[in-house]
């Protein structure tokens, strides 16, 4: 159960091996730290990547849609599962070296290859949709009016195992050739972090309530 | 020249139409303030996306790769163009409604659609690769070593037309139904923005080299 993901051929890539990670520890925390994730499937054979936003519970990842939207008109259409390609990155920071060469950029990303599911079962449904709401704020899917019989009929929830997994992290400074470092440039790291700001209550919000905790903690 | 982008089938969602724009000025735009892109091609029948780094010049959009990467063997071997879809998305803020149904992100997308090419032309490589660079840090490309030739042939660039393209754009506070407002729960936008912090030198720099005015530039 604690080991990693397996690698696989489409898991191994040919160039920075000593970027992958295939541990879980790396992966999920890569997953539950992106707000967004890039979805990848077929529409009439071409590729076709879509933003959506994901929940990890447990080995699965659920990813959010409407019913009538592209991937999950596709999925319906394929009964053992729709080929995707789900892709978490988070940017670190600019990595600028001596030489252009050498030029990065620091990030953490995960790839997950697999066949998706539609989720119609009711409960794992309801648990799809709360973890979607947690994922961006933890403690909110307790603390809103669930949906009702009718809007769980009008979202989507695809799911996808994580089985075929990789992750990939550059960090650190640039490395330039030794015959470059006595270059005049500037060379360093600039960090990049998404950063929350204060919240802002919609207008007709009664002033008296408070900001719940499960936002406060989100602050830099 | 100044008209937009034509809408195709391809970039007419079923959804939401009222968020899609298809001006050059917004499209163009999120190109230019975003640091990466997810660029999505087919591997042997199956979708994949991994993240890249984008730049726009004029009505072309640079990918940056290896000659030995997987997106440019494909593209190799691809002679009239790779089909790719180029997605590029900023993520501006967490929304937070009384109903679980309207929770959202405010988020600007672009999805680009074509046929991409390996860039193999020396001149527009290295304008390819000055854009690259420029791209995060303007001015960077004119203070750094260019690439000699050798790493020139290390670096692979994809080129894609801005033809088929389309932004999809959501702002704003949560929109919930009247019957749910008088709920007590907390509603509203948390704001998210990619943030810089202060540049990190590299361990060997002489430290009376300045900071380049274009990272000052970069700071919130």
């Amino acid at each position: 159960m604690q080991t990693g993901y397996e690698p696989t051929p489409r898991t191994t890539p040919t160039r920075y091996r000593e970027r992958m990670h295939y541990d879980r520890a790396t992966v999920h925390q890569i997953l539950d730290e992106s707000l967004i994730c890039h979805l990848g499937y077929l529409n009439a054979g071409r590729p076709v990547v879509l933003p959506t936003t994901h929940a990890r519970l447990g080995e699965t990842l659920y990813l959010h849609g409407s019913t009538g939207g592209g991937p999950l008109l596709a999925a319906r259409a394929a009964p053992s599962g729709l080929p995707v390609c789900v892709t978490v990155t988070l940017v670190d920071g600019l990595v600028l070296a001596r030489s252009a060469m050498h030029h990065s950029v620091n990030f953490r990303s995960v790839v997950v290859l697999g066949d998706a599911r539609v989720v119609d079962e009711a409960a794992e449904k309801r648990r799809a949709l709360a973890g979607l709401l947690d994922h961006g704020a933890p403690g909110r899917a307790a603390d809103c009016r669930a949906a009702n019989p009718r809007e769980l009929a009008a979202t989507g929830v695809l799911a996808l195992d994580l089985v075929e997994v990789s992750a990939k992290v550059r960090t650190g400074g640039p490395v330039d050739d030794p015959e470059d470092c006595a270059l005049p440039h500037w060379a360093g790291v600039v960090p990049l972090s998404l950063t929350a700001g204060a919240p802002i209550p919609v207008g007709d919000l009664d002033p008296a309530t408070p900001v719940p905790g499960y936002l406060q903690k989100r602050r830099p």
